[in-house]
């Protein structure tokens, strides 16, 4: 799957991969620019809580977003791949500004609803503009790579990751979620260690990279976005390792951005930003 | 404390430290290693077990070390300030070929051994060719620039390091020891984030830095070297953030080493070394 054309002349929507455990009850960051994306009072959202096993997953959200006052939030769950080809659901993701991942297991999302008419239809209405988030699993679903499931660690064990496609928003990154707090330095370059195309993202909980039509993350939430750029890679030894052993990578770089720190995903560069000028 | 300056014509002896639960029953490839550096059945070396509370810590190694061949092993701990000023234990460490030091606190070792007349003899003697090894607080101790304490987690955050003075054997990096077990790249970058000069070694468990007298690392044992090179900094918040948030650090590099990878301290260039050679 690659990700879906941008029609001449529109825009694609924002792509907000969320470290997961974002504030829902004071500072709502996050969410409220999310919903401030989608039009504020006019937002339109559907909540897709399929990788979450809890009843509550979904109502909580539309609870959350019609506390941010939008315009209208629905939940859109799915039990079967059969669900996610309904011509209704596709049309109700049409109608949306805004689509949002809840956390739980990504492999549900993918197998749910990997290769539907409902994920062709979130890839095409990002493309023309509908701004896509999702936090912890949701957010490791949007990329074109996801990380299905991995061991903690900082240091790359060959066999530590298993990637698996996901919903295929963009390709130009591969996303790591719960990253300080559990320990995903390892899994995420031994992600890259296959193939060093692809940019990793290492979010931190509480924390967003807002993924702007024109490919800059900005970051937003309490946490760090650790950026690792795998382009000036000397030496891999990944495709010589036993599973269980360490690999070796030469020269990878990487970059901790906080809020107001900025990374473009063409040119590779970090920028601090508004971190230049020092708080007062 | 500056390195003790290595008289002309002479050669530093190899400074090794090891990132902990090394092998010490079967494989000891890091434990011979350091043996056969000190000269095989002619080494004489002093365990100093003092970073340990544990009575059996300097047996131990006495045993080890034994079973693995050396002409001479004996245990020197310290319980005050004054046993390290003893003349006597000054002459037994200018008489060894290698000086290894346990792991247990590192404060242990800094707060007893630090400015005394032993680590003096210590850092003259390695500048003169003695090896001097240490695993877990005792590799830590080893270097000019000691991470003291800190919390775990990727990403660096002010305050989650502590640093105090160390052995001083040489300034060209920072060391930290249990890396992928106990998840510390994140103090490791904010060791560095003060002042990037400095190298940062992670060191797993079962893995050694084996720092030749020319400065060049090269790696043994089963696991990673995690090497993070701060040289290419292009921006740290480290002087603007408050305690306990997230550290913005543009532009760090770095390298997974493992056995037969090298680490040039002094280019700060990695090679991959024997690994250009797929196994067979």
């Amino acid at each position: 799957m690659c990700p879906s054309k941008i029609p001449d002349g529109e825009e694609r929507g924002w792509i907000i991969p969320i470290g997961g455990a974002e504030e829902k009850e004071n500072d709502r960051a996050i969410l409220a620019r999310f919903v401030e994306l989608c039009g504020g009072a006019d937002a339109d959202i559907v909540v897709i809580p399929t990788a979450s096993k809890l009843l509550r997953t979904g109502p909580r959200y539309v609870e959350i977003f019609n506390d941010l006052g939008v315009g209208r939030v629905d939940v859109m769950d799915f039990d079967t791949r059969r669900d996610a080809d309904e011509p209704r659901r596709v049309e109700r993701i049409e109608e949306a500004t805004g689509v949002f991942f809840t956390g739980g297991n990504q492999l549900r999302l993918g197998t749910l609803l990997g290769g539907t008419a409902v994920a062709k239809a979130i890839r095409i209405c990002n493309a023309r503009g509908t701004h896509v988030a999702g936090t912890s699993a949701g957010a490791a679903f949007l990329s074109e790579h996801m990380i299905a499931f991995g061991e903690e660690g900082p240091t790359p064990i060959a066999g530590m990751v298993r990637l698996a496609p996901g919903l295929g928003l963009t390709n130009r990154f591969v996303i790591d979620q719960h990253f300080r707090q559990r320990d995903r330095l390892g899994r995420l370059t031994a992600a890259l260690a296959f193939n060093p195309f692809a940019i990793g993202i290492g979010l931190d909980e509480d924390t967003a990279a807002l993924i702007s039509p024109d490919n800059t993350v900005e970051v937003l939430g309490s946490g760090g976005v650790t950026v690792v750029d795998a382009a000036g890679l000397q030496f891999s030894s990944m495709a010589q390792v036993d599973e269980g052993e360490p690999v070796c990578l030469l020269g990878l770089s990487f970059h901790i951005l906080v809020a107001g720190a900025t990374f473009n995903l063409h040119t590779r560069k970090a920028s601090a930003g508004a971190l230049l000028r020092p708080k007062e």
